[in-house]
């Protein structure tokens, strides 16, 4: 399905006293993956939260690391579309190193609406769906 | 005028590759220092927000580093209330490790209304500007 | 086997903007939950890293959420060594609201030492695999 | 004297309850601005601390917000060299949405050698002080 990727670098901040990454930040990586994603295809999370109190909260999430991640360090984050469920849709997420893959991970979210406190999933609508489910997305 | 002391560790994932405390992991601490000064003077920031669009964003902040905290430091973080003003306030930060202050800082916070996207400051109520401006309080 | 518990709130910074939790603030609570059964365990990453260049990265994590957090909640975090093996342990950690669990996830952490740029995985040394496997462990 | 700019976005993730900017992430901000500007001035922090245990922790640092960011904002970091002293060098970075100013801060940064957990201030060398104060510098 879709996917698209993200140049980012590995900053000062990012390190632990180990002198590599401190490893939630790939869930930033993460988010920072889903955002642009969304945005090349057209869905817009901000307006979907504004205008209709859609949101996609996490409903389960892992992460493999294989190699640390040091300072300085460009890393490629591709992010694909692997599930469209009824009311839920996953996203695997892998991080490079030139050609090493250093980690690799999924969010699984689900189609919710905040109706005053009250979470609810719902079925993802069509159109939603078709786009996530495209073979391939032109940028814009 | 009143303030409230809350004692934290720092953890691993506070430092950085020098192996002292990443810097904004201080401004972290103040969020946590606000919230239970709060608490302690009966001032609810999630109902103000949710019942009536308040919150109190950051107009200016700022600290000075006198020493370098460690990971496994435990630390004590002193919140007082320093100025308020008619639609801010002000409050003090201090960071002590034993007796030696490692940091000191300040946010400066506004009254405001969230109101379909717009904020605007409002005079701080009666009742609010009571509670900070008291000499002291009796913990529950 | 061993386990501890931490108390912890949910401050403002830990929301975004469905008003909820942002999930990678999980990983900062596994963090503290690990460091609290670590010091209980007498076992010291900070010695083990500055005497003998060993850390525990993670190989793997994830976590499953079951019930969105909000600002103001009071959590409990319990922290379990769920499996010893030779060079890699493993701890799982849930997050309660009350009697509510709101999220259950793990840590694969290796026993590793960093060398000269160069991590390599040791057996983990039997003092720290006997406190680590013990039944449970009085409070100091 | 020298400047860059870097183009970020504010994700979700940068959010809080209040639907706008989480300030601490200014910070995070400032640490890219810093990152890229040295990258452009040929000042490497990775080696520098790995081969000469040289780091710049922060002795100062402030920021005064004018405008709230939202999730989905387009801003652009601008960081620039405002005052190279003996032993400390200052930083100025503006966030601007568009041609709107959002956000002003400062760091001041030492020169600063770890030595077995010793930390003092050394003057900044000739080369790097040349680097810092001169008026422009032409992109690689």
């Amino acid at each position: 399905m879709v996917e698209n990727t993200v140049n980012l670098n590995v900053y000062w901040g990012d390190t632990d006293m180990a002198g590599i990454i401190y490893y939630p930040n790939y869930f930033k990586w993460f988010d920072i993956g889903w955002f642009h994603l969304f945005k090349k295809l057209g869905i817009a999370p901000k307006e979907l939260m504004e205008e209709q109190k859609i949101a996609f909260p996490i409903i389960d999430v892992g992460c493999t690391f294989r190699k640390p991640l040091y300072y300085n360090d460009e890393i490629r984050v591709v992010t694909r579309v692997a599930e469209v469920n009824e009311k839920t849709f996953k996203l695997v997420h892998e991080v490079y190193r030139g050609e090493e893959l250093t980690g690799k991970g999924h969010e699984l979210r689900g189609w919710v609406k905040f109706d005053e406190g009250i979470l609810k999933a719902y079925p993802i609508p069509d159109e939603v769906r078709r786009k996530l489910t495209q073979e391939s997305v032109e940028v814009k």
